[in-house]
């Protein structure tokens, strides 16, 4: 059986692919053309535009392109379940395209795509880790791992509010370029330990830059809300070992917060996280594993 | 001294005009020149457009027109102080505009511009009295009122976040028509005892949406915002009297809340209580008072 295929994260604002053989990368490619900005019959050109195909083999793809308004709609498998569970979901059209399927759980309502598959990668790179996977982003997910399965997992909206916040609301008149860890970790500590007060606190950061000039306005703003999401998820962490996905400023935020609390974490690349996972994904289909 | 004056209450999204004789609207006008829409050269003719010449006197305004980005900045009088503190703030050009000032508060740092002449309004309508009042609207005010002075006061930015929330980002996809008091208040009783699960919870009704179609997002959303500006305003309404400035249905959700919360709270109607405050601040001008 050949070993080339193509490995592809196809989220909401972007679309990523490698050609692969095994679990090499020859060669990498990415476009602008996210599940968000396409309708169901514009996905296969859009593919081909990235991965051509002399990219021979199977494409294994996660995330966003598995959605209801994406591609094709692969069904979540409800957790506790390995973060792989059995069973792609085929596009429609000539070339064999097999989606990863979201995870689901019923109590409270909560689902991801396209991250059970950078699950799946930490998993496979920390053979039998057991502990607490926090996955930063516009929905951050917190996962609780055990036993290779995922066994519950709880998302806060930290990233899409501090955009939306940040850049649309009146707070917007008071953001400046900078940042000071310093600030941050104030924040964050006012909503960790009186969580009640973010919302009052949130206006705050706006009448003490018109009163006094108080700076770090961008600092504070994500503070406080990173500081509310971990009280949010005390349960997820606390207590827990714990490993941030991503090697960017944000994962940053959330491993210096947490080391603030007495929780140490760990980092890992996302980008090669997702990479294993889809290796993980490919090795299943093929039978390997 | 004629009684002719023009009373203006001017925000950041509209204008609006009464032709006042004494304290008895002879006519009125609105337009959406807002604060917003003008540069500071543009607001003598927007004036003009809703309040021609022949509506004579001074015109009283209050509002974000006396902001630093308005047509000229009306300085804050810090708390604790009257409602209605000396000292108009003259505008430039030939008609004689004079503008309330805002109120400032240094510790919790929290500024406002307009409640406060409804605050005033709402004195003079209930001479003596002394509670909390509660003004909804995008960024709500809670103002501590005592012995004719406020005290203190806190604002929340409960209505941006809903607007946001419910227009701009991923929860905009599962808002429908209609409304539930018994969803509102479930949700809002949510996040009053568990307010540090506000972040997380606001995902859940996206989930829920997907997963089993889980309807009444729009007065869940509502509810967890609400409930969790009544836990960060507790100290402010608990064992307090209560009054609810507006009629609208924000203004009724508010009281729904806090009397489910053994608060029980009265309404007032927002457009007579503004324009009581603002023929207070003219008496006060005159030096009727």
């Amino acid at each position: 059986m050949s070993e080339r295929w193509v490995a592809c994260d196809w989220g909401t604002s972007s679309l990523r692919v490698w050609a692969m053989e095994g679990a090499t990368a020859l060669d990498e490619a990415h476009s602008a053309r996210g599940m968000g900005t396409l309708a169901p019959e514009q996905f296969a050109e859009a593919l081909d535009e990235v991965a051509p195909a002399e990219w021979s083999g199977p494409v294994i793809a996660c995330g966003m392109v598995g959605a209801r308004q994406g591609w094709v709609e692969a069904a979540y498998a409800a957790v506790p379940c390995p973060p792989l569970p059995d069973g792609l979901t085929r596009a429609p059209g000539a070339r064999e395209v097999l989606i990863i399927p979201g995870l689901s759980q019923s109590d409270p309502p909560d689902v991801m795509r396209g991250e059970e598959t950078q699950v799946a990668g930490f998993l496979a790179l920390n053979p039998g880790w057991d502990g607490v996977l926090c996955l930063p982003g516009t929905h951050t997910k917190w996962v609780h791992v055990s036993a290779g399965e995922v066994v519950s997992f709880r998302t806060a909206m930290t990233g899409e509010m501090f955009a939306l916040l940040s850049t649309r609301s009146v707070l917007r008149h008071s953001m400046e370029e900078g940042w000071s860890d310093e600030a941050f970790l104030a924040a964050a500590d006012v909503t960790l330990s009186r969580p009640e007060r973010l919302l009052s606190d949130l206006f705050a950061l706006r009448a003490g830059a018109l009163l006094t000039g108080a700076g770090d306005a961008r600092a504070r703003l994500s503070g406080l809300l990173i500081g509310a999401e971990l009280a949010a998820t005390r349960p997820f962490w606390l207590g827990q070992q714990v490993a941030v996905i991503g090697a960017d400023a944000l994962a940053r935020s959330y491993v210096t917060a947490l080391d603030a609390q007495g929780a140490p974490a760990t980092q890992a690349k996302g980008d090669a996280v997702t990479l294993a996972g889809l290796t993980a994904a490919w090795r299943r289909w093929k039978g390997e594993t």
